[in-house]
C-alpha cells in the first residue's frame, strides 16, 4: 500500500501504531464506497507488513464519520439495470464486508469518537477493541427514519451492547452523545475537550505494556469465545487455549514477559 | 378479533398505534390463562390487519402484572388426572409460548411498567423494544421462594440482561424497584409521576418518524443477529440484509424517505 | 472429602452453607496446581453429600486470589521433556476445567471478592452466581503485560461481562476496583469494610428464603438459556422448561411453599 494513493485515508504511522485518520472532512467524513476499499487495503498491509500492533481510527476536523455517502447512492441508482448486480445490494454488501474484516483484525484497534458517529460510522466504533468519546460526541442510526433498515450495521450493534438496547436505538432512531454511549457500553471511556488525548496517550502506552503477540492472540480467543457455547464447544476452545498458552510461555515474549517481572523492568515491547 | 369479546384485555387504537391494557385490576393484572390466549389473539389480528405499527402494553390501574394467576393453578391442580397433558405442564408452556409469540412479533412494542412488574409481568416486560418504567415499580422473580423454578420466564429473562444478572435475581428472587431495573438494563427509560406520560409522548412520536416496514424489517434482523455466529453465519446474515437495503431503498418507504430528507420535510409515515 | 486432608482450602460449614476459604496467603491465594485439584473434590463431595445449598467462596486475609501460582510455572519448566503431555498445556487445562466445574455446579455460589482478584481469580470469580466485591478490591487480567493469553480465563471474561469490555480489558491488561467491578457487571454489589459482613448475611438469607432444588434447576435453566437460539431450540427448552415447572410445582417443594405463601408462614427450607 503506498499511502499517497490513498484519496480518502491519511496514515500517521508512530513506531508500532498506525493512526489512520478518515479524510472526507467536507462530508464530515462520511462512508465513501472509496472510503471503504481503502480502509480493507490499509488494514490487508498494515497486518502483513508486521510493523503494527495496533491501529487507531479518528476522522478529521472534528467527526468521526457521518454514515454512507450520498453521491454513492446516486451512483447506484444510475447504475440500476446496467449492472450485473443489484449496484444497491453490492454497496451495501461491501460495507459490511469491511467491518466484519476490521472486527477480525489481529491488530489492537482504537477508536476515538467525535462529532458525527451516525450509520456506518457508528457500526465501525462497534468494532473497535477500545473506544473513547468525547462527550459531545451525536450518535445514532438514522436510517429507519429514512425508510431503510441499518442493514450493515444493525448485527453489530446488537453483538457490541446486547439485543436490548440494540432494538430501541433501531426502532426508534434514537440520537444520543456520548455519555450515553459510555452507558450503553459502545464507548469504554468519555472525555471532553480538556482529557481527551491525554486519555489517548494513556490508552497507548497501557497498551504497549502488553505483548504483541499475546493481544493478538487474545483477541481471537474473545472473538471466539463470544459465538461458543458451554459443553463440548467451550471444551474445545479451552484446549485450544491451552495450547496457545504453552506455546507462548515457552516462545519469545513469554519468555521475556517472565524475565522482565523477575528483573523487574519493562519488557522489551514496552520500552 | 371482536374487541368486545375479550375478558381480560382493553384495546384502545390510536391511529397506528394499538394501545393494549392488561385488564383485570383485582388480581393486579395476574396473567391468567385467559389474558395469554387474548394477547395472542390480540397480537395475529393487529398484524393482519396491517392497520397498526406499534403496540402499546400496559396494566390497568397502576400495576403492569402480578404474576401466575392463582385460579388458574386450582383449576390445573383439579383437573389432574382426567387431562392427557399434564395441565401445569400446558399452563406453564402456553405462557411461554405467548411471549415468543410477542417477542417475534413484526409490531414494535412498547411496555410501560408501573406497581407490580413480577413473574409473568417481569417476563413480559422482558420482550419489549422499548421499556418505560415508573421509578417506584416493584420488579421481582418470586417463583423460587414458592419452591418453583421461573420456567417460562428465565430464558427471556437472560436474553434481556445477560446471564452474569439473571443468575443473581433468579437465586436470589430478588426485589427491586425501577431505577434499578434501568441500571440491569430490563427497562430503557425510568420515570415518576410528574414525566411518565411525556416520555411515552416522546417515544410514540420519535416512533413515529421511523418507516413502519423499516421497523418490521429492522427488527427481524436484529432479533437474527443476536443469534448468529461470526464466520459463515455472519456473512449469510449479512447477505440477507444487502437484500432488504436494495429492496427497501428502492421500495415505497426508501423512495419517500430520501425525498423527504432532501426537500426537508417530514417523510409521508411522520405527518 | 475428609476437610483436614486439604492443604490450600478451609471448610466451614454453616447449616445448608459451605464456606469455603482459598488458604495461602502468603501467596495471596494464589491458585496453585493443588488448589485447582482440591476445589473440584469440595464441590464434588459438597454436591454428592447432599447436604449443601450453596457454596460462599472467599480468601484468606484479605485477599480473594492473585492468579496462578509461580512455583508451579516452574515446577512445568523442569518437567518439560520428560512429561508426555506439555505440562504447561496440562497446568493451564487443568484451571479451566476446575472453572466449567464450578460454572455449573448445582450449588448456588457467592463469591466475597476483597483485595487482589487477579488472573486465574478473576476468571473464578466470574462463575459466580452472586459476587460481592469490598470497593478497594484489585482486578485485572495481567496475562498479556507478561507475554501469554489470559487463556482458560478470557473466555468466562466473555460470557461474564460480553464481548465489548473483554475486548478492552484484556488487551489493556486493564486494572480496576470494586466500583468498577459492578459498573461492567462483574460483581453484583460493591461495599467498604463497613457493609460487607452485612451485605454478605442478607444475600445468604435471602438465598435461603428459595426453595434449594428450585434454585438448581434454575440454576440449570439459565446456563441453558444463555446458550439457546431463538426458534426450535428455544422451544425444547421451554418444553423441557414446562416439564420441571409441573413436577416441581407437585413436587416436595412446590407444594411447602404454596401452602407457606397461602398460610403467610416462613416454608420449611427458610426457617
Amino acid at each position: 500500500m503506498q499511502p499517497e494513493s490513498l484519496e480518502t485515508l491519511r496514515l500517521t504511522p508512530d513506531r508500532d501504531i498506525l493512526h489512520v485518520t478518515l479524510n472526507r472532512p467536507k462530508s464530515r467524513n462520511a462512508m465513501s464506497l472509496q472510503m471503504v476499499r481503502e480502509l480493507q487495503q490499509v488494514f490487508d498491509s498494515a497486518e502483513s507488513s508486521g510493523e503494527y500492533r495496533a491501529v487507531v481510527l479518528r476522522g478529521a476536523e472534528g467527526h468521526f464519520c457521518a454514515g454512507g455517502d450520498i453521491r454513492d447512492m446516486a451512483n447506484a441508482r444510475a447504475a440500476l439495470g446496467s449492472a450485473s448486480e443489484d449496484p444497491f445490494r453490492s454497496l451495501n454488501r461491501e460495507f459490511g464486508r469491511m467491518i466484519t474484516r476490521v472486527n477480525h483484525s489481529p491488530l489492537t484497534v482504537v477508536a476515538v469518537l467525535e462529532g458525527a458517529v451516525l450509520g456506518g460510522g457508528f457500526g465501525l466504533a462497534c468494532v473497535s477493541d477500545v473506544a473513547i468519546t468525547h462527550a459531545k460526541a451525536k450518535f445514532g442510526l438514522p436510517e429507519t427514519g429514512l425508510g431503510i433498515p441499518p442493514a450493515q450495521i444493525a448485527p453489530f450493534v446488537v453483538k457490541r451492547i446486547g439485543l436490548t438496547n440494540a432494538r430501541r436505538l433501531a426502532l426508534l432512531g434514537a440520537r444520543f452523545d456520548g455519555s450515553e454511549a459510555l452507558r450503553l457500553g459502545i464507548a469504554h471511556a468519555c472525555h471532553d475537550d480538556d482529557t481527551l488525548e491525554e486519555a489517548l496517550r494513556e490508552t497507548l502506552e497501557q497498551l504497549r505494556r502488553c505483548a504483541p503477540g499475546a493481544n493478538a492472540m487474545t483477541k481471537q480467543l474473545l472473538l471466539q469465545a463470544a459465538d461458543c457455547r458451554n459443553g463440548t464447544e467451550l471444551d474445545a476452545l479451552l484446549d485450544q487455549a491451552a495450547d496457545d498458552f504453552a506455546r507462548s510461555v515457552q516462545g519469545d515474549e513469554g519468555q521475556e514477559g517472565t524475565m522482565a517481572f523477575m528483573q523487574k523492568r519493562l519488557p522489551r515491547w514496552a520500552e
